[in-house]
């Protein structure tokens, strides 16, 4: 007998017959003899719904009226999922954030988890009642419902699966696993049975939308193993999913694992700044206090070594804005030119094993090279190669990393 | 400066530009000094779309999941006008039944109020902040939501105004006030500017449906002067509604204060059932254990006295049920035949002066029987008498005892 958390997500639970849907995955899992909590989403489109009307009642509102009103929505599933599996003859209750309680911070619309008793939740499974969680939800210091930010529900089901002590999280979601890369670019893109949570990590930071990035985080700090699968597919015909756990020994043989890409990237290049101490900051400096993220930045030395030319990468929402921020401290930076571009992608490469592996980086320039893909900009960690190019290039430098490294043959 | 309770119903707050105008009757209540605490419904169409869910969910479901499911409706209305208030400017925070917390009983679906601590209320108004309070809901002795049964919300306005100590609980409504009559039968009923709390308990016990019963049973037990008003009209303008209030002297004056009729009703008689002690308990006994509420009942003893026959109201939609259950116990009783009737309407004669007034009743009787309208059954209270007739005499009965006292010429 184990203890399981399963997720599900909107579209999961978007009426009563996938509901049902869902209540059937639960009751194979009960009669399997498992302990299970169950975290749901609110039902697909009814976040957006409740969204549009507190901006409808104020465009800039109070983020704990915020949190009251859209948390609503989760605890509408929960009940509904509670009355379906009571009906197919299953013990069940709902409960949402303050009743068990899920507690957090006070940072409203992105709310942090705090602390989680289980114990309640853990009594009742011991009488044999499954748990139907209200997800994205929980109660602030003060005694205000608190959400944890869009996808909250996935990091509501980790943490909850970190506190009961889980043997396993299952995020039911309308993929079946985790893959090499995009099915859509690459036809011959494998299912992996088993990832680490570190590669998962640097796979969601990405641009993979399959696990929130903050869930990951939390799973791997609590060392809870999630399991992705299919909450359409049959359970018994279809795949289990990919298992994504801590390292172990098994997963040393794989250098590279995925190639993951973000299309939300762009450029901003300043020209001939003069190069003197303390210009990172004077750059740098205006963007973070505008709450701009700086992810890839390359320095360039002139010829004659007085000025320097600055590149670097910010998310394609916050393009305008940027290009703003700078322009207003043109006279504290001193450039003689600011060009950007967002006709620009980031590729990754990922892989645990690269700790072990030389030349993993130098294969892939050479592979992008030989396809005459220009780099404007390099990024690595000990797990991840990301290289920065045209937007045009996306798919053939996808394609030819994932043959490169082999993922099409994957076999383990 | 005065301490009131504000309370608006469901199409009152069916969008964003009703609540908007909700929050401009709040204002002006803040703005003249009082500390006001509002009670919301939700917006108007959506408990019945969450009931409905809960439907197709199971058909027979647990009363404690319905209401986690329906009460989430009143979190919204109640977060969405706390972000408009705020966005006129008002301090503003929304509370749901468990924050207050407003205790209830483990009756879920029709739950009746326990307790309320309106300490963290004051607490606030002191601060000047408006309440905004989700109706219709509390919390159960198990940490459970519990909701007050359809209506609720008016209950949950009466008992925070007893709470709170307030000085007064206005009812806003899709009306502007309380009538002599029904105005779609009567073209001269008028407005009662002010009745007492028991008039109007009987009035909305008899069919009048401006109030919910409960709520003005609690307003009498914990003495909170009601005010109905319309909350569509412009409050400078429009007239200010009905008080409701405890008795006294000045109302003494009025005999007779309106005429209420109900067509919610239906007649059973059962024909020659033996005389004999008991016979009561046999046929009202199976009725009570069905949960059927049996309101009028006429004994007739049939000529020798060996058989009798016995006639007695129900509500309409209760009256297939009745039937069988009656059909059932048939052995038991020995009644010859059944015959029934859902042709029939009560009408109703309120005022708290027949306490002191002889003759009341007999001019009723009177007036009716010079329309030739039959009377089918009769009962009295202390302030109310009223008659089952044939339905296709509602309105012909309405108007004749609405002249005969001389409501079209009410003047206090």
């Amino acid at each position: 007998m184990s203890r399981i958390v399963m997720k599900f997500g909107g579209t999961s639970v978007a009426d009563i017959a996938r509901i049902r849907h869902v209540a059937a995955h639960v009751k194979r899992e009960v009669e399997a003899g498992h302990q299970v909590a169950v975290v749901v989403s609110a039902m697909a489109g009814e976040t957006n719904r409740l969204v549009a009307l507190c901006r409808e009642a104020a465009p800039l509102h109070d983020a704990r009226e915020y949190d009251a009103v859209v948390s609503s929505g989760e605890n509408v599933t929960s009940g509904l999922l509670a009355i379906v599996l009571q009906s197919m003859g299953i013990e069940a209750r709902s409960w949402q954030g303050w009743q068990i309680p899920l507690k957090t911070d006070e940072a409203h619309g992105g709310a942090r988890i705090a602390d989680i008793n289980g114990a309640a939740l853990i009594e009742r499974f011991e009488r044999g009642q499954v748990a139907v969680i209200a997800g994205f939800q929980g109660i602030s210091p003060l005694n205000r419902i608190a959400t944890l930010g869009r996808g909250g529900s996935d990091t509501t089901a980790v943490a909850i699966a970190a506190a009961i002590k889980a043997d396993r999280c299952d995020i039911y979601t309308d993929v079946d696993g985790v893959y090499t890369t995009d099915p859509r670019i690459v036809k011959s893109a494998r299912r992996l049975p088993r990832i680490s949570h570190e590669e998962m990590l640097e796979m969601a930071s990405l641009g993979a939308k399959v696990l929130h990035v903050r869930s990951v985080e939390l799973a791997m700090v609590y060392d809870v193993p999630l399991m992705v699968r299919s909450s359409f597919a049959d359970p018994v015909i279809a795949p289990p999913g990919t298992l994504i756990t801590g390292e172990d020994t098994d997963m040393e043989s794989e250098t590279v694992t995925s190639i993951a890409y973000s299309r939300d990237e762009a450029q901003i290049t300043l020209r001939d700044v003069p190069d003197a101490p303390g210009v990172a900051h004077r750059v740098f400096g205006p963007l973070a206090e505008a709450n701009i993220n700086v992810d890839m930045i390359v320095q360039n030395i002139s010829e004659d070594g007085s000025t320097t030319d600055i590149t670097f990468t910010i998310p394609q929402s916050e393009y305008e804005r940027a290009m703003s921020v700078l322009e207003t401290a043109r006279d504290t930076i001193r450039f003689a030119k600011m060009v950007g571009d967002t006709e620009v992608v980031k590729v990754s490469v990922i892989g645990v094993g690269m700790r072990s592996h030389a030349g993993v980086a130098a294969t892939a320039f050479q592979a992008l090279g030989e396809k005459s893909i220009n780099i404007r900009a390099i990024t690595t960690s000990e797990i991840k190669i990301s290289v920065l190019i045209d937007a045009a290039y996306t798919e053939l430098a996808v394609r030819t990393l994932h043959g490169v490294y082999g993922l099409d043959k994957l076999t383990h």
